[in-house]
This record gives C-alpha cells, sequence and structure tokens, in this order.
C-alpha cells in the first residue's frame, strides 16, 4: 500500500482540506452515517478484497465508455499509462473507505481526490495529457451503480440483514466522499 | 395543482435549462435510468399519494433543524409563511417525480428547482427575507434519508421484488434530479 505511485495518503504533500471536522460531522449525522456503518464497512472491505478485479470490470461494464473518455490522450484514444497508474490508487480507494478512520487525514485525502478529478489537478500526478477536467455530473451520475453493489456483498457469509447494512454504509460513505469531493468544482461561498 | 402559488411548470416564466436532452440522456444511461424506471415511479407515486404528511414528518425527524435553518426569517426563528408556502411545491415534486416525462419542461423545471436552491434565485418566489442559500453539501446529504423510503413503499400490495425495483427508481429519480439542480452551484464550464 505505501508503494503505490502517487498515492499521497496522510502525507505532508496533502493539502489542509478547506472543509472543519465539525462541518464533516455535520454532513455525517444528515446521511444518517454513523458508527456502526464504519463496522459494516469493514465487513464490506473484507468481502470485496478478493473481488476487486469482478467488480471493476462490473463497473466498466456499465459506465466504461464513459469513464475510458476521460482517460484520453491527445490522439483521443485512452492512455494505457494513465489508466494503469491510477487503477492502483482506486483500488486503495476502496479499502480506504472501508477501513480508516475519517479523521483529518482522510479528510485532506478526499479533498486532493476532488482536485485530481477537478481542472485543479487533474493529469498532474501521473504527468499526463489528457483532458483537463472529469465533469462534476459524471462524478455524481457513476455514484447510483457504483452504489449497487449488493450482489458483490451477498457471495460472502453473511445474513440478508448484514447485506443490507453493509450496501447501506457503502452507499452512505460514497455520498459523504463524492460531496467532499465536489468541493473544488463548487463556485467560492457556496459549498 | 395548477393552483399552487409560484409553481409554474410548464409556463413560459420557466427558463430554458443550459442541459440539453441530449446530455439527458446520457447522465439516465450513466445512471442506468430506464423507462422501466417511469413504470415503478408511477407505483411509487400511488403508494405515496396517501402518505406525504407521514413522509414529509419522517424525513423531518431525520434532518429537520438543518432543514428549518434555511427558511429562518431575519430573528433567526423559522419563516412560517415561507415554509407553509413552499410545502405545497414540494409536495407536488414528489408527484412530477413520479408521474411526470423528462422532457423539456421537466428538464427546464428541474432547473429552476435548482435556482431556487441556489442565491440566484431563493427567497424571490415567496418574496422572503431569509439565509441566501440552500448550501450544496446539505442539498446532496439529504439524497440518502430521502431516498431510503423502502418501508413507505412496503406498505402497499407490491411484492418484495416490487418494492426493491421501486426504491431503485426513486433513488435513481432523485440522483438524477439533484445532479441537474446542481447547475447553479457549479463553476462555468466544470458541470
Ligand atoms: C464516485 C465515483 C468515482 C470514484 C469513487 C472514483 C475514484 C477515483 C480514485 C480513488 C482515483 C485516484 C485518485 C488518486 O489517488 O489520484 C480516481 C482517479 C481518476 N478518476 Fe475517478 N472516481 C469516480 C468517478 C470518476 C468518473 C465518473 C470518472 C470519469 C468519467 C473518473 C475518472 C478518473 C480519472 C481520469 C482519474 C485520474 C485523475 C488524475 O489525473 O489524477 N472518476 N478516481
Ligand atoms: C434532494 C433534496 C431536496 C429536495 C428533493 C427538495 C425539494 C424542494 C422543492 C421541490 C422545493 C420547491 C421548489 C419550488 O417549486 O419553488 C424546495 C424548496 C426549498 N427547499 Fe428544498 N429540497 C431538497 C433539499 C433541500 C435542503 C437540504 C434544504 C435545506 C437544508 C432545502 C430547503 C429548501 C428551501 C429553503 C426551499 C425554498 C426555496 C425558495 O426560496 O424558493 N431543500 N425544495
Amino acid at each position: 500500500m505505501a508503494d503505490i505511485p502517487g498515492y499521497t495518503y496522510g502525507t505532508a504533500e496533502v493539502a489542509r482540506s478547506p472543509v472543519s471536522l465539525e462541518d464533516l460531522e455535520k454532513l455525517k449525522q444528515t446521511i444518517q452515517f454513523s458508527e456502526e456503518d464504519h463496522e459494516y464497512l469493514r465487513m464490506v472491505g473484507e468481502a470485496l478484497s478478493d473481488q476487486t478485479d469482478a467488480l471493476f470490470e462490473h463497473w466498466m461494464s456499465l459506465f466504461g465508455p464513459i469513464f475510458m473518455s476521460y482517460f484520453a490522450g491527445p490522439d483521443g484514444t485512452p492512455d494505457e499509462r494513465y489508466l494503469g497508474a491510477a487503477h492502483p490508487r482506486f483500488v486503495q480507494w476502496i479499502f480506504d473507505t472501508c477501513n480508516r478512520t475519517y479523521d483529518q487525514d482522510w479528510l485532506n485525502y478526499q479533498h486532493e481526490i476532488g482536485l485530481r478529478h477537478h481542472r485543479t489537478k487533474k493529469n498532474q500526478t501521473d504527468n499526463v495529457d489528457s483532458v483537463p477536467i472529469v465533469h462534476f455530473r459524471y462524478l455524481w451520475a457513476v455514484v447510483y451503480p457504483m452504489s449497487a453493489i449488493r450482489p458483490f456483498l451477498a457471495r460472502k457469509d453473511h445474513s440478508d440483514e448484514e447485506v443490507d447494512k453493509m450496501h447501506q454504509a457503502w452507499t452512505k460513505a460514497l455520498m459523504l466522499s463524492v460531496i467532499l469531493w465536489s468541493h473544488p468544482y463548487v463556485k467560492d461561498g457556496d459549498w
């Protein structure tokens, strides 16, 4: 995990989030994200640990063309080096979402991920020449398909009720994350 | 429905959405929102038709204080006239979401609802003196609790599978709507 190029979680390279821990707490309350959700997220992480390839393929079957278009190089086709570099960080994000404490480091890294989708910082980490921004609308449009992973969670030895709670915890965590990632996209003072 | 003050759906008072029907179509595809979802949304509308008071009370039990704070008048307490004026439009929105065709008029009105939460147009419809904007983060934070209405959908005579599909259609419609409402909040060119 420490050896993923461009993965700077918890390091001094990551700037401080403009969002306070107090605002995060209020957001969590509004989303109904509680301590219990962290327990279920850990179960999600375990359930997904040997399924990340299948899950990524599933997501690509749902929104691959849109996703790939934002990895396009100057010739308009996906830049394989870019894709290959971002992929391990994407997989790591799944486990960070499931296993990290949502503290100042986590908050800072959510802002960093937002910047890396936004024109502020896209393409810089992997030093590529690609489209300048992942548009806001697609960042949000994939949240529904990315949240609908119940079949993957149900493959392990959990009761229906547990799978429901795992699914809910995952959905809430995704909503919370993308709200934080949206900060660079939103007009000053409106977030 | 024609007699709700400030409800201007389909009228010339509503400006054209900056989003094209083509972009809407791509968004729907990415969210996996299909024609079938419209059928299930109609069932949602029927199931909720005699439960809107209970549903609104349920939502207020989850995020009432945050919600009310954005209806505050100059003295900091909720402006009852403002609340009372916006409420019927809110209820109407539930049925518009369930029963309307998602055409140019629908698209235009989603933009109008976004403007009415944003500082561009908040407070104008009811001519009130209240806080200038519903912050972006809360617009999105209530999507999860507002989507989690399965118990309300399950109270009628539908199979578990039907209730699941109704719930999914409702969740997708909510995501789609709030993506469109976000337009006024997002920096030029980033949406
Ligand atoms: C909620 C949905 C999404 C999640 C959870 C997600 C997750 C991630 C993560 C974790 C990274 C790596 C960030 C880093 O550590 O550098 C990443 C990068 C990237 N994602 Fe996403 N992403 C989402 C939506 C999208 C969408 C919709 C697109 C395009 C349609 C997209 C395109 C990209 C691109 C191009 C990068 C590389 C950014 C760079 O140049 O640094 N992502 N994504
Ligand atoms: C996805 C969540 C939300 C939905 C579905 C929703 C729905 C609506 C609808 C349909 C209206 C009436 C618009 C019109 O016809 O004039 C409205 C108005 C309003 N809503 Fe929301 N709303 C949401 C989130 C919020 C949140 C989070 C707040 C505050 C915390 C809020 C506060 C208001 C206010 C203050 C108005 C009156 C706006 C004006 O001055 O015209 N809404 N809402």
